[in-house]
């Protein structure tokens, strides 16, 4: 009935808290495939390779980017993020709905390759927020602070390209992931997700 | 931070089942707001006045129709079927929410008057079950039932003018309603319901 599978591309500012909203949604909606992102920045604590990126030297990852690997890379923060190709493509294909959590410049990228992503930015409640969690997890330095702040400025300049807005709300995240839940479930019945044979059949029926 | 009410239009051929998803939505989510519609036909067993549908006599209807009471109306199968024009227009403006279920010609004459209505299409799983479903319920004459399903031919004709399409599976309406539940809370996070000022606030914070 439905054709290829459909792309969700959820972005927004470090710290509007796209990591948590996505792995809540993935265990809820286990069918739904994830991209996992390569990066040359050094794993989190608590970061498993392969699964909360791949976690490649820049001599990797750029041996790679040569190859024409990628579906888009950017430089961001001081490191190299990336979207590998063929996962993407391949899972698509075989109709299998996917979902991907780019920085907002990637997402935009995205946006370009496959046109009919359903592009969403997540959106902190309190733009004050985003220096509070970025402070709590420790894993920056007061200046990468103030410079993902800045970036995070920059991003919402190019919000009117995302087809969906989610608030992430202190202490609400889970409204946000219901929110997500119902965009990604709704967005297979929009009238031009069916192919036009699917319509033709059912005026035919 | 969203501007005025969403409207959706709940559609489909009769039998399609969307009277008793409507319904089901309706418990689910309390805080959406319904638009009776008014009839001319009398009343199915278990139908309350006001509730239901408006029930009014031919005369009556025409008389409102002459003064412009009428969003849209239309004669269906022998009898006049109108949507009253102040309950809407009131509730989309004091920001709430509103859902309607007209017949499907009446749906695009809605859409004409509200070009941001959100139209979903219920259509059953296989055309043989509205047969079915037309003859389980006891409430037309085989003459009627035959007349409904030639109106039902008509009406999937109109398919492609809706922005959705639910299927109304046999034995699986639990499935439908979520669709519909999912859809009514998705289309607010959708970036055209942003009105322009909201996002000019996010560009500036």
């Amino acid at each position: 009935m439905f054709g290829p599978g459909l792309l969700f591309v959820v972005s927004g500012p470090s710290g509007a808290g796209k990591d948590t909203l996505v792995e809540a949604l993935r265990t809820r909606m286990p069918r739904l495939k994830y991209s996992v992102s390569a990066t040359t920045r050094p794993p989190r604590r608590g970061e498993k390779d392969g699964i909360s990126y791949f976690f490649w030297t820049r001599e990797a990852f750029e041996r790679r980017v040569a190859e024409g690997a990628f579906l888009e890379h950017r430089e961001y923060n001081g490191n190299l993020y990336g979207t590998p190709r063929d996962f993407v493509e391949r899972t698509l294909t075989d109709g299998y709905d996917l979902i991907m959590k780019p920085e907002v410049n990637g997402a935009l990228r995205i946006q370009q390759a496959f046109p009919d992503a359903v592009l969403i930015f997540i959106l902190p409640d309190k733009f004050s927020h985003l220096r509070e969690r970025l402070e709590a997890r420790r894993t920056e330095t007061n200046e990468e602070i103030a410079r993902r702040l800045e970036i995070a400025h920059a991003e919402v300049q190019s919000i009117r390209q995302f087809d969906y807005i989610v608030i992430n709300e202190e202490r609400r995240s889970e409204e946000a992931v219901n929110d997500l839940e119902a965009i990604v479930r709704a967005e297979k019945f929009r009238i031009h997700r069916w192919g036009d044979d699917s319509i033709r059949e059912v005026e035919h029926s």
